[in-house]
């Protein structure tokens, strides 16, 4: 991941000690990607350039307009900031549910569906139940994850997300200026490689937890879902009643579990 | 804003000195809340309740679905995160502009265009060229947001806005899980009291500044924004050519601009 999706430019900067500098700086870049399957458009995403075949096979994952790696045929960026995806003869895509995408922005995941219902797809829980990971290898997450950043992605606000397996292992890190596609990517290129269902890794996201990442963990069928900051109401309703263990707030030494703490191992307890 | 927003549960903490309890936490609340014109819904996004004709207000204006405060008629609660929008007799709305939004998640200002070029919208740049800030008024206003923030949202991930007169007095705050959300209740305040354009004010986001909070901010006329976090390469984009100034990491006493520095008042250069 270093180094990409980096942009630069000159800027007024104001030092701790007062003092003013005229320097370069480094920006995110967030550009438009349009999502194509055949010749429709499906969705446009704000993103950070890069990975973008798995960004889209992420997010055709985790809004249930596939399935299986064997319905998408081939993924190819066919223009500047524009990817198509072409489905496996014979695979049909429901109409209506196209119907509910338009442009997403760099944070968002759940965009599209005109009502409520809509909102939550139907996938199905995790039904793993003898996963389980213990406190060492939670707080080791956090640093493994920054290591596979870059020097400005640390400091200047790239999202991350990266999937472990469950000796501590990162497995796949992609980062994006918005963390649901940050996770996109991340779910896509363990799709594309046919390593689905993901129920004996973990996945870390460097911001919050949303509703929305709590689904594409979902989708990706991730039993453990860890993030550095806090969870909103509806993620944690949404990984107890889909048997996720979901952890916040990890930032070494502390962390706080927030369901299904049945799969943490915790001897000082 | 205190306390809004805010639910509670039980948690497992992991402390600092490695001792766990079991306690009860504070969430962010992530709701749904669909929003109408008529009887036609135009979107549903994934905000924290309260504020919710302001959020309406404040979205259809930056989607310049409406464009003055006479062409509202009402706005109303009508059921449970359900918000309508009554339009003045007379007034039509573009049903092609209509089918470009879908659900918003709760970081998602952008949703809904089905194109690239949908994305921006054609808002007039920014015209006041006399208005100007200072250093002093500029490190101020980050504690004057967080003094209006409860203490569970200034630590646990509540995004903010607000809204500050050129004197650096606060005039209108809010919060939401979504900092695009948090910007919409804010310029929606302003819009429904007649207040815009707001040439003459400041707005801070608590978070980072894309594109969408930018072009919000044009959407109000705002002339000065500042954000505690990174700027993206398209907002410096944006800025730059809106003839807006941009402010990032806005954190005393440190802070970079990024555009139109001539608003800002550097007496030590």
């Amino acid at each position: 991941m270093k180094e990409s999706g980096i942009g630069s430019q000159k800027i007024i900067r104001r030092k701790r000690d007062g003092e003013l500098e005229y320097l370069p700086d480094e920006l995110t870049i967030e550009e438009p990607l349009e999502i194509l399957i055949g010749r429709k458009p499906i969705a446009t995403t704000m993103r950070t350039p890069g990975h973008d075949e798995e960004l889209a096979a992420g997010f055709l994952l985790s809004e249930r307009l596939v399935r299986g790696r064997d319905q998408i045929a081939s993924i190819s960026v066919s223009a500047e900031n524009r990817v198509v995806v072409t489905l496996t003869d014979g695979v049909k895509l429901k109409l209506s549910s196209t119907k509910r995408f338009g442009t997403i922005s760099s944070s968002c995941g759940l965009c599209g569906k005109t009502n409520i219902d809509a909102i939550r797809q139907d996938f199905p829980a995790i039904r793993s139940t003898d996963i389980r990971t213990d406190i060492e290898t939670l707080l080791s997450l956090p640093e493994k994850l920054r290591n596979a950043q870059s020097d400005f992605a640390r400091t200047g606000g790239i999202h991350a997300a990266g999937i472990f397996g469950m000796d501590g292992k990162l497995k796949i890190a992609r980062e994006d200026i918005g963390r649901h596609n940050a996770v996109d990517k991340a779910i896509g290129r363990a799709f594309l490689d046919e390593l689905l269902p993901l129920d004996r890794h973990l996945l870390l996201v460097s911001g919050r937890a949303s509703f929305e990442i709590i689904q594409k963990a979902l989708a990706a069928g991730i039993p453990i879902v860890a993030a550095v900051s806090a969870p909103s109401s509806l993620a944690v309703e949404l990984a107890r009643d889909s048997n996720q263990t979901l952890i916040g707030f990890l930032r070494p030494p502390a962390f706080n579990i927030y369901t299904h703490i049945e799969r943490v191992i915790l001897r000082d307890l």
